[in-house]
């Protein structure tokens, strides 16, 4: 690690030099203007990982942006590693809020600036200095790698799941790692060995054939939007519980250690509920904050709409009234499983006087889970202490990882989260960065980490 | 009544032709550049009433559109009538589905098409010439009459509480006559003896200081979506009961003769629910359809919204949800007790971990009634039963009749609706009509009625 401890840091204004050319292509999925930008980035992640040796490297087309494939058999008998990524960034507006041009790096108080200087183009660009040292220092990786670096992770990876479906054994592999994330700190290193999953519906309540005037028809008939209040208020209690039967069934409780990692991850709640703007929490009893958001189930209305929405008032007994909802999953519900009770629910409550429709959205994911005693998880754990000097804390994540999910419900493929920007980073707003001390770590982790893959993780063979 | 039955046979092709230039003036109130129609209306009507002898025609300025002012004192001993109708007219969009131009009166078919045929020219109208016979054969009304004519009840009558307020004693009278309202059948004569009160709040429940992350919120703040259903929901039960504390604490139960009233009035259920396109009627358990709409409060939910109601799915969790109600009333309920009530309940049942505020909007009123056994409707009956040679169904409005309120409220003075369109008369939609046989009866009527009041109605003295 000497040599490459000196290696990174006698290259280190080259690489951040090569990064700041890679973030000035306003590669913006999001705006079809920028299309050819979003290409050009392809383009020069390509070339770039064709520079550092990599034998294989193509621009494969998808019905959207491309997706950048690399593969180095460095070890046949050692594992084959993918690693994840994504070249394109999220828009700039509001434009007015950054201090320097977002597609203009500059580097300020020890952290470099620019749109994608953490997300992704920053992390992935990481992982491809550490492989750049593998081959000069070592002639090349311990262990097989490849890279998947997509182009449309900003307006939800929608070509990911079928191109991932057609290269099945493109992509095979023994573990996927993901250069898109974070840590919990800049200086906290973290393990993320979890994920909620989603499955998400839409209600809609119809009644008459159009809307009635309240005062001739109120009391007469029944109104779609009480109708929808009653039917949404009765899928869960006052307590936070979901009241949908067959919804906890298969719900894996967090076991004592589970539960224990969870309560050494820092919670300031005043300072949460301060952030948030709220006088009090509320959620599931018997769970705490860290827990309700992280391993407890949820329903939730996204949105709900009826009748008139104007100033003042219209006394209109509304004719329809909708709702959609998201479930966040958590191990083992079945998102098509959650969706069948709810809609057994509907059916059981439906008041009377109207007739209720549930349609499910497309998207559903199960809920991801890698824990902590994982190889790949342990390999990264070992190597994280060792470059911030502290044990990663164990973390998980509300939301919904997509690509986790994909890897393994498309690949078969376990994925460790291994991405170095932190919650200060700015991610998807103005002023985005990576910290410098966060580049340095992460390149020279990458670079142990598939030393320590090469080393302990069980190959397929 | 023979001399009257000549007088209106004779003269109806001009009082037709007279109606006909009132209907050509498009005094569409709700539209600013037609306030010079408005206005023309005005003057035309008071132009007219100048030319049968009332002594003293005002037009009187209000905030927004005049009030015609008229009085012929006919007889100081007598009682005092003051006859409402407006002239001011809806919009006439669609204007396609008008089958001729609703400013150019046609007759066909045995009625008389144009906007404000029936509401509320044709009407006033009636009554107007009730009065020129009452003039031409009897030298003058057989009673002391006012009329007072509105420009603004299409736009909610906003000056009209203003201006009563500020001429109670040119208003004062014994009996208030509305020519504004309807038959229950345009061969089928009825007596409106009660509209529902009105009382009307928002609901605003705020969470979060901005939209939050479903997934990596839900489960540990609560939805201020969720705690409004929870709230609306507390509000009713699944029997359509208002579960709001003292809801029902001054509500007067129909009695026997009021139900047996209500009972008499023809109602085809089947019809009304294919009218409507429900499959089942549902509310407030132990009354009938018409019972439910005429002689029962409410509490609607007009119109509810929060969060994200595109296309699709946003997986946010709303920082606000709000909703907006009325409560139709009844004798003796409280606007402002029932206001209160909510209040009380929203205080009492306010979900955690949001703020909750309600808002009240003006414009309360409450329950108008007037027994079938007042001597105005009874002379009401007697001259209608004369006219339509059958007994008048004994209705109620479930909706609100802002004017009879007004009258009640501002001046103390009951109010008659005496007024002859029919359902079938397309009031604010196209094709708007007055059927002929209205007209022919409803002057018959108006002249027969004024008689009977002069003979039969109790005067302040």
């Amino acid at each position: 690690m000497s040599d490459a401890e000196t290696y990174f840091r006698e290259n280190r204004d080259r690489h951040l030099a090569e990064l700041a050319a890679f973030l000035r292509i306003p590669s913006q999925s999001a705006l079809p203007e920028h299309a050819p930008d979003v290409r050009a980035a392809a383009g020069w992640v390509a070339d770039h990982l064709r520079g550092l040796g990599f034998p294989r490297v193509e621009i494969m087309p998808t019905a959207g942006h491309p997706v950048v494939l690399a593969e180095w058999r460095g070890a046949p008998d050692r594992p084959t590693v993918v690693i994840y990524g994504h070249y394109d960034v999220q828009p700039v507006d509001p434009l007015t809020l950054w201090t320097s041009p977002p597609f203009e790096p500059a580097v300020r108080d020890g952290k470099l600036y620019a749109r994608g200087a953490s997300d992704d183009k920053g992390n992935l660009f990481i992982a491809v200095k550490a492989l750049e040292a593998l081959a000069r220092l070592d002639g090349g990786p311990p262990l097989n790698v490849k890279f998947m670096l997509e182009g449309e992770e900003e307006v939800g990876s929608p070509s990911l799941p079928g191109f991932m479906a057609a290269h099945k054994d493109l992509l095979s592999g023994d573990l996927a790692v993901s250069a898109d994330g974070g840590m919990f700190g800049t200086d906290t290193p973290s393990l993320t060995v979890g994920s909620r999953g989603i499955c998400a519906l839409q209600l809609d309540v119809r009644g008459a054939n159009h809307d009635l005037h309240s005062g001739m028809y109120g009391g007469a008939v029944q109104n779609p939007v009480h109708a929808l209040v009653a039917l949404l208020a009765s899928m869960r209690g006052p307590d936070g519980r979901i009241a949908v039967a067959g919804f906890y069934d298969r719900v894996r409780p967090p076991g004592p250690e589970e539960r224990a990692e969870m309560a050494r991850v820092p919670f300031d709640e005043a300072a949460y509920k301060a952030a948030l703007g709220v006088e009090e929490l509320h959620g599931e009893a018997g769970y705490t904050t860290l827990e309700r958001a992280w391993a407890r189930p949820t329903l939730e209305v996204n949105g709900i709409w009826g009748g008139f929405q104007g100033d003042g008032l219209k006394t209109v007994l509304p004719a329809e009234a909708h709702a959609k909802l998201t479930c966040r999953l958590v191990p083992d519900q079945e998102p098509e499983a959650i969706l069948d009770a709810i809609e057994a629910h509907v059916e059981r409550f439906r008041p009377p006087g109207v007739r209720v429709s549930v349609r499910r959205f497309p998207g559903s994911a199960r809920p991801y889970s890698l824990p902590a005693s994982h190889p790949g998880q342990q390999a990264a754990a070992k190597v994280l202490k060792a470059v911030y000097g502290k044990e990663p804390l164990v973390i998980r994540a509300g939301g919904t990882l997509p690509v986790a999910e994909m890897f393994a419900s498309i690949l078969g493929v376990p994925l460790v989260f291994f991405a170095f920007g932190g919650p200060d980073s700015n991610v998807h707003a103005p002023d985005e960065c990576l910290p410098l001390d966060a580049f340095d770590r992460g390149v020279r982790a990458y670079y142990r980490y598939l030393h320590e893959l090469a080393r302990s993780h069980p190959a397929a063979g």
